[in-house]
């Protein structure tokens, strides 16, 4: 059993900004050096989110709109009568998303599709620094 | 390589109760005695979620409106006329958000941020006596 | 520490088609020879999610709605324009719910509830061959 941990630093845009961490990602497992187990994804903060998607312009942006219909930016969220803040729909939009992914390898490579990026999404309403934690374990 | 697996008994109210987990699931990677690896939490049950979520009663409010735009209570769901049940809307949210969550730990520390917490959302039209298994690995 | 990972394939008839891998993952579970570990689901491709239902037709017409509100297939998608692709609603379905799925067991069983099991959902508008990759690891 081996084990190799890395953190990811990102800056973000935020507004629902969607990049892709998959060269990064597989940077991680190749360091490693192990043949087959599992990578874990997980985003710190509770305003971002991680997935797959067929990374390219058109599908970020309806991943959006997606967003935009399931938690609006303009409705009325009660996290904002409370801190004064204006980033609810972030919040809603994350935890729906969920900020971890577990993804196999064999042979050193990820187990993804051609078309099927790893991505992180964060829906704050500024600009952030994230961090996002890659956790490989295997043999 | 250790192990700890726990399973955390939890009575819930129904009716997307959102619940605080994070100082039990926080508690298991202490007596397991880990310093770095993943813990994976998983609620048993289809009428059930587990996300992250900064907790407080503003942002609990704002997800269960969210879950009522995705999945509204008053919608008529198959499921009724089967069952003679009236958790349809339970089950669609439940199916939607996830039963399961895994989040790397450091020095013996799950590695959320500040403000996000893990929670578990129990999505059922009443009282419910709720497992959640929760399972460390690492060294 | 024990390792085993295996390809499920899966003919599947897309536009949302659910369907139920409990046993064939308990199978790889029983194969592994581990009593008590975390199993790995992972759908490969990005049109395709993974998630725990109670598996009935009811349920399984319940959730096509929802996916229906969440991302109507006759909305339009910056997808379709980029590629002449008709299936954005496809994607943006998949990347919300989500490619992966951990799932405890102990004593060589799944954790699942009496009423949920896993299920993989193809969105693509066409029939698919899908490969869903089963890692399972514990001692």
């Amino acid at each position: 059993m081996g084990w190799l941990s890395e953190t990811i630093l990102l800056r973000t845009r935020g507004h629902t900004d969607i990049r892709d961490l998959t060269s990064q990602i597989q940077a991680v497992v190749d360091r490693s050096g192990l043949r087959r187990g599992i990578a874990t994804v997980f985003v710190t903060g509770s305003t971002a989110g991680v997935t797959t998607v067929e990374f390219e312009p058109g599908l970020v942006a309806d991943l959006k709109t997606a967003f935009e219909r399931i938690a609006p930016e303009a409705a009325e969220y009660k996290h904002h009568e409370r801190w004064g803040d204006d980033n609810g729909h972030s919040h809603v939009r994350a935890s729906l998303l969920g900020p971890s992914l577990v993804v196999p390898f064999e042979s050193g490579k990820l187990l993804l599709g051609t078309w099927q990026q790893i991505v992180v999404a964060d829906f704050d309403t500024r600009a952030r620094d994230r961090e996002i934690v890659v956790q490989v374990m295997g043999e």
